[in-house]
């Protein structure tokens, strides 16, 4: 496996393209008659372009995506439905793309209607512009930002069991709002992989579980959240290589979402080790890395073992206290600070010095080791700041 | 039923007092042969004196409690079994109390052992300075204070069915982790009502289960919640009466609580009503209140009634969104935003004029209406503020 340039252009044949203005932006990538499969929020609140997707995606086949940021266009009613139509429809008819071919997503407030004229405005500009190069992938991932403060694409090439060279490529967008079950997140996917839209929906489920799915930022969950995956088929069939290169790419996107998360200053992963279930592990990570207390530890710089052990306490995962180890590790040190439930780094010790050192870095890892079972999972997030706080308390303003 | 004077020490004959060095603090509080009832936090993580408590009241019968802030006595192994045993067993040697009689409780910081000496240096005085008097209910008040930037007591005295006045009194601490299952809240309620071990039970569950449990300050849960109730049976036999006075008291501790939540500026209630089942109305005001973003927005004075509908979607509650009504309170104000779906309170409405108003008070009812069924349920929150970040990230330092 190889990270190359160009993210979702990175395939050969993608087009795409996007244009902001103001707090607006559109963004379309166009792949025709590609196998198609999707992951959407789970959230009982669904904003009208979720809706729109989920029909289009029902055949397993997309030729392009539109999508705008600034305006989530949920609880629109009938109204917002008429506008995810009517985005859908503005592509159809200037590429000639059937309308059921063509997702689109949206982010940013809810509750407003769409600003028909300035969507418009933008689709148009973009689709003017649409091309297969690194400059338009960019151009993408930048068009759907909202609190973004940079935007987030990747790429890989591997080589297939056949002997195919395979390439994927992902942009994404999100910062707050992210939770376990993907927040206000969208991600694009291109590939030229041959699959069956059986064997796509499999590959995309089982990459997001093991990545967005594992981001807390503030554990909000999003009525916006669509992951999408195109495959042209140009390349040679799916297979374990394939699925191994896909979960790099969602879980290297998962982390710049992480370390993208609303206000934050510094990125933490948290691996849970020796967990009786996989829904155990899970739900540990999770608990820890969304906990707001270990959350402000980490801003803090405080090695605040205690708030990791409640967590995991709370999580609803099988534990034994005087059965975990934890330890912290940044780049250049590791530390373990508890042992089978004894603590090691007592103040005054050189663990608790080195814990300190740790917690400075701007990229901590957490791990913590059940000894129970056998089963892992890695969370990934952020600090809790103050910045956190402004940047949501004057969003709609 | 009537607000009284005097905490714990407005039922007749209950003993109080506290004491304070420092960060560390002692509570006593002695009720002899009082038939008792308690709800423990439901983190796996315990600490040492839940153990030792869970223990004592397991044969519903307490004589004392003794309480101390400062440190949690958590994650601290045999050693801190043998700390919290021995702070049970000062109390019983000095006052001639069977062991078994006494409960004890702790709050503070997580893995560090108790600092024996100040510990009993504290329960000594505290031993010295026991009576029956508002002042001293005020003392016990105090000395369990963590980051509380108030000591919390409340009583009230009614008329039981029978013709006896009943009285109840209670003292409360906890302003951070506080979570739905219970934060690091300590809370001991007095009370002179006649009733079994089962009833006093069952009564405290229906309390703690309509205040403590819908009170999210920051979603951590914590491994020392403890709430006791002592009743020394002075005065008539249990009833609905009684039930209706201790949920009172409950809540109005509940409500404190959460208008002491760490760094909060002002105070949330959320009522949802409508829900089609018991559990789906908690759940569903539990996620408003505990939402990260509606906690910012109302820090920030911030309409955005859409974070209020999109928590109530992930929340797991049934809801359609074509049949939600929300409503906006302040003390004298209300606003209808959202009703049957469709959004009242554009810009330049009126109705958003005023929701900007309500918005801007001290304390703020968000009434959400999901008209599908019967049920009811009431949360009780605060705004995330950075105030709240400062506080936990300095903690353990």
């Amino acid at each position: 496996m190889e990270i190359i340039e160009g993210g979702i252009c990175a395939v050969d044949g993608v087009l795409a393209s996007g244009s902001r203005k103001g707090k607006y932006g559109v963004s379309i990538i166009v792949s025709k008659d590609n196998t198609a499969s999707a992951v959407f929020t789970s959230n009982k609140v669904v904003a009208a372009p979720v809706i729109v997707t989920k029909e289009a995606v029902k055949n397993g086949k997309l030729s392009a995506i539109v999508a705008n940021s600034g305006n989530a266009n949920c609880f629109t009613g009938e109204e917002g439905l008429n506008d995810a139509r009517a985005m859908v429809k503005r592509i159809s008819d200037k590429l000639d793309i059937e309308f059921n071919d063509i997702a689109v997503a949206s982010t940013g407030i809810i509750g407003r209607r769409l600003p028909a004229d300035t969507i418009n405005e933008l689709i148009d500009e973009s689709l003017s512009t649409l091309e297969n190069s690194p400059e338009a992938s960019f151009a993408a991932s930048e068009a759907i930002m909202t609190t973004d403060t940079y935007s987030k694409e990747f790429a890989v090439q591997t080589t297939l069991k056949d002997g195919n060279l395979v390439k994927i490529g992902g942009i994404t967008k999100g910062s707050g709002m992210i939770e376990p079950n993907m927040g206000t997140m969208l991600c694009f996917i291109t590939t030229d992989v041959k699959a069956s839209q059986e064997e796509l929906k499999n590959a995309l489920k089982k990459a997001v579980d093991k990545s967005f799915n594992m981001v807390v930022v503030d554990g909000d969950e999003s009525t916006n959240d669509t992951c999408l995956l195109m495959a042209n088929g140009n390349s040679g069939e799916i297979d374990e290589n394939f699925q191994e290169a896909l979960e790099y790419v969602c879980i290297e996107l998962a982390k710049m979402m992480a370390k993208d998360g609303e206000g934050a200053t510094k990125y933490m992963e948290v691996d849970v080790n020796g967990a009786l279930s996989q829904e155990d592990a899970r739900a540990a990570a999770k608990a820890v890395v969304g906990s707001s207390l270990v959350k402000s530890a980490l801003f803090g710089a405080d090695p605040n073992w205690g708030r990791v052990v409640a967590a995991v306490g709370y999580s609803g995962a099988e534990m034994n206290e005087n059965s975990v180890d934890i330890t912290f590790k940044s780049n250049d040190r590791v530390v373990k600070i508890v042992e089978k439930g004894s603590i090691i780094a007592f103040d005054g010790t050189k663990e608790l010095e080195i814990a300190e050192e740790i917690m400075k870095s701007d990229e901590i890892k957490i791990v913590v080791e059940l000894n129970l079972g056998k089963y892992s999972a890695t969370a990934f997030g952020c600090d809790l700041t103050c910045e956190y706080v402004r940047i949501n308390s004057e969003y709609s303003t």
